[in-house]
Parts: structure tokens; sequence; C-alpha cells
């Protein structure tokens, strides 16, 4: 069924960043995915064709850039293709709705990095693909979860490169999602964030981050509220996501162990400790009025993989 | 061998508070003790006699204060006692050095409501010491890790009373303690942090405490150096406590998993992993040439105890 033309084709997960109090360093992979094609072009040079959710639309779309930046980069980073430079098309199907807060970004560039990384000479291990994400990202935490799976903390430091753990989400946890309509974008929400902090807010957020480490690491839903209780984001960016904060209540309101932003916004993640309450809070979610879709997710455990190719597997 | 006048004996450990980066809620428990007994007294009220390593020495002493006071809200919360107000001899004998940053204060406190609760009507849960021991301290982190011993994580929240979790100390971590004859006091150091910080340590201080709170849970000490970096207390108490800076650097150099200032300083905890580096970062410690005393210790896993009395176990 594989057209003659595949060289390779990768799958990578969206993925929700912050997770409350984990501002920066926490994130989880969730199953809506994004599929790459590479295919051998018929004249030099690479050719993007896109389609779904949230594909890229034109050439002035910065995810179009963006994935042929990462194959471009995969490529040289595995010691550029054995023939020299070829023909290739790319062709990206995607069930990521863009600036959502979903990791449309970092599940498009991981796409083209591995794309290119699988034509290559040589194989780039993960520490090097998230160290080249996170290059062409900015920030390791979205792109941490999406080449990982799982619930990922990535911590940049002086010293030496991001340290980078991978957490199995708990059985019991199903995050529920609500996807608004209406898109916002990241630099934008950034530049609703302060340049400076109280010092008992900054404390506050640390003892939450801790919490919120303790609470992923065994399982325990019940410290989630007060763990993903966040002082350095939400706060300010909920000033402008009123509908997405209304969300967020709704969701505590129906029974919801813990719930946040969805990286920047203005999609709102829900997690609840069982499947009643999941439904409950979907339900809740869709009868709130706010036009947008609810739906019930799993945590993405695999992270990005090659589903076609040299050497089809987890990267 | 137990002096007949006597009601009830309590043994409380020492703890170290903040541990680098969960500054303000997370601390260890360590194996010098604070020990109290209480005897039928001569004559109505309370007497106090103390003696030992970190012993208040005077009427104008504060924790001397502290634990007739801790005795007082102790018997209250325990319902008085039975025969009504009595008389009774209090003595305190302790091994934890006050206002080094070895929660001395922490330790005659519960000390003190343990004693107190011990001869009421009715025994105060856990949960219930906490509060009480917090009210008195002013914040959670010391007390909690002295009533349960281990590692505490200790979050305080709007929306009820402090969240407290409690980690078993990882098997193979060995405190080592550099104890300065210096003292320092937790108000004047507390005068030395800045009332706002930037939002980028902020949100590094984060992620560097659901690293370092990862660390604890899994007991993997390679994590401890950046989770331990702290921003939000160290960079600037260090600036007046420079023998303490250089005894952290000197635990690093000696192989150290992680190093950071005991509470508010001026002593100085590293954390080893093996008994080897334990021993030479004790020898380097010594070597330095600043006053005072290393010592190996151990994480204190009981917590606060009655050793004899009405009901001598755990709290």
């Amino acid at each position: 069924m594989a057209s003659p033309s595949l060289l390779a084709s990768v799958e990578v997960p969206s993925s929700s960043a912050n997770l409350g109090s984990g501002f920066d360093c926490l994130a989880a992979a969730l199953s809506l995915k994004l599929r790459g094609e590479l295919h051998r072009g018929d004249e030099a040079g690479i050719l993007l064709t896109s389609h779904g959710e949230g594909a890229p639309r034109d050439d002035a779309d910065p995810e179009r850039n963006l994935v042929i930046r990462a194959f471009r980069t995969g490529l040289r980073a595995a010691g550029g293709a054995p023939g020299g430079s070829g023909a290739w098309r790319i062709e990206v199907s995607s069930m990521i709705p863009s600036a959502r807060g979903l990791g449309s970004s970092a599940a498009a560039i991981v796409a083209g990095l591995l794309l290119g990384a699988t034509v290559g000479r040589r194989r780039p291990d993960p520490d090097e693909l998230v160290a080249l994400a996170t290059d062409l990202e900015g920030h390791p935490d979205n792109v941490s979860a999406a080449i990982f799976g799982g619930i990922t903390l990535s911590v940049t430091s002086r010293h030496q490169p991001a340290v980078i753990r991978r957490f199995r989400p708990p059985d019991r946890w199903i995050p529920v999602l609500f996807i608004p309509l209406a898109e916002s974008l990241t630099h934008e929400m950034r530049d609703l964030l302060p340049l400076t902090v109280s010092h008992a807010d900054a404390a506050a957020q640390a003892g939450r981050a801790a919490l919120l480490a303790t609470a992923i690491v065994t399982g325990d839903a019940s410290l989630l509220r007060v763990a993903m209780d966040d002082r350095l984001h939400q706060p300010y960016r909920l000033q402008q996501l009123v509908e997405s904060a209304r969300l967020i209540d709704i969701a505590y309101e129906h029974g919801a162990a813990g719930a946040c932003l969805s990286g920047a916004g203005p999609s709102v993640l829900a997690i609840c400790d069982s499947a009643p309450v999941a439904h409950g809070v979907e339900k809740a979610f869709n009868a709130a009025g706010i036009r947008g879709m609810a739906t019930r997710l799993r945590f993405d455990e695999v992270g990005a993989r090659i589903t076609a190719g040299p050497s089809a597997s987890e990267p």
C-alpha cells in the first residue's frame, strides 16, 4: 500500500506544556498526532504538501518553513544524504490544531528533524534530537514531550545541556481537552507575562512545582489541585483568556483532579482520575456555550516514532 | 532507671530546610536530636531546665519560651490536664546547635507540644500537631520534618491547610553537615531576601524544585546538582555567608551529589551517594580552616516520638 516513492514516515504526538505550575518545564504528550511522509521528489529541492486540522496553510505559514528547516537540520545532523542533495517531497497531515497551545510547532519540528535524519548517513540519538529541536523551537518543554512521549520535565541550566526526565503517565489519569475555535499566539501570550514577580509568588510556585512532580511520579491525583495552582503565567494570561478561565472553573466544578491552560492557551486541559468524571467534564465543557470542541484523549506513551523507512522504530 | 517523677519523654530530630531550590517547602530530618522529659513538679507552674549543645540558655532565650508556650499549646489542644492546671518540670537536653539552620526551634516547639499533649485528656493527631507547630514556628517546613521524619514537602495554599507529603530518604544518600561556630539568625537572613525576583529566576526555580522532588522520590542523586541550584535565597544569603559559599564549592569539588545552605545557614549540608565520598567531603570540610565541625549524619526516618509516657510511640 505504501507508495513506491515513500522513503520514510513518522508520527509525532501533540503536547500540552506547563501543566499549571510546571511553567516552561513540564509537558505531557497527547494522543492527537501529526504524521509526516518523505517521498522521493521529481526535481531537486524540497516540496511540501500538507493537509489536515493543523496543517501549515501556505508558504507564509511559519510552521511550513519549520518543517523544511527542521528537515534540513536533521539531514545535516545525520551527516547529509549519501547521494548529496536530493529531490524530496514531504507530506504532512496533522490532527493537531495550530496556535491552540497543543505543541503543533514542536510536532512539526520533530517530524521534519526525524524525516531528515532517516535519510542521512548516521542516526542522531534522542538527546541530540532534543537539542536540535530545542534550538529550532526556542524551549525544550514541548519538543521533549513530542520526542519521548509520556510526561517530561525539562530543566535548563548554566552547567550543562537541558536535564530531561520522562515519567510514565499514571494509569488512571485521563486528559480531557477543550480546544477553542479561536487561536492564540504563544509570543503574544508571552508578552502578557511580567518581568518580575513577588518573591512570595516565586517561592509558592516552586513548592507547587515540587508537589506536581510528586503527583506525577506517585500517581496521586489528589495533589493536583493545589499543585497545578500556578502563579507565574495563568493569572496573567487568564485575564485575557476569559473563556479558558471559565473552562478551568467548570472542570473543577465537575470533579476534575486538576485543570490548567494547555501551553499558552487558549486550550484547557483537565486531568480526571476516573472515566465517569472525564465523561462529565467533557459534557460540561461542550455545554458551556464556548465555540470549540471538547475531547477525551489519552496520554501518548510512545513519543515520536519512525513508522516506515530505513529503520522504523522509536527515535 | 526512669525517675519516679517522670510523666513522659520525647525525642525530636533536627532538620535541614530548603535543600537548595526547595526554599520554604522541602526539609530533611537529621539524626541530631533534642530530648525532652516532663516530670511532676514540686509546685504549681512550669519549671524548665535545659542542657546540651543547643539548649535554651536563660529566660531571655526565645527558645526557652518556645518550649513552655508549645507545652501549654499542646496541653490545651489535648483538652487540658485531667486534674486541672498542675505542677510540672520540663527537662530539655539537645544535640542541636541553635541559630545554625538546623531546626532547633522547630524541635523545641514539637517537643513542648508533644509533652503537653501526652498529659492531656485526648491525643491530637499528627496533622493537628503540624498545624499547631506551624502557628508557633511561622512556617511548616522544619516542623513537618521534625514531626514526620524523612524528607517532607509542605505546600501552603489558599484553599486548605498545608499539604504535606513525606518521602523516605533514598538509602544511598548520606548527609554530611558542616556546622560553623558562628551563629546566624533566621530573621536576619530573611531580611537579605529581595521583595521581587525576575520572572526568569522564578520559572527556573520551579523547574529545579520539580527536579529536586523527582530526585528525592526516585533516589536519582545525579539530578541533585542542577536540582539544588537555588535562585531564591542562596544567591542573596551566600553574599553574606562567604564561608558557607566556600563549603558548598568544596563539597562539589570532592564529589558531593548536591550541596546547599541548611535552612537559612550558616550550616552547609552536602548529600553524598557513597560512603567514600561522604568521608572525603567530611575530611575536606574539616580541612577548610573554617571554625566549626563537619559530621556525617543519617537522615532521621522516624520523626518525633514519645519514648516514655502514657502512650510511648510515634505521635
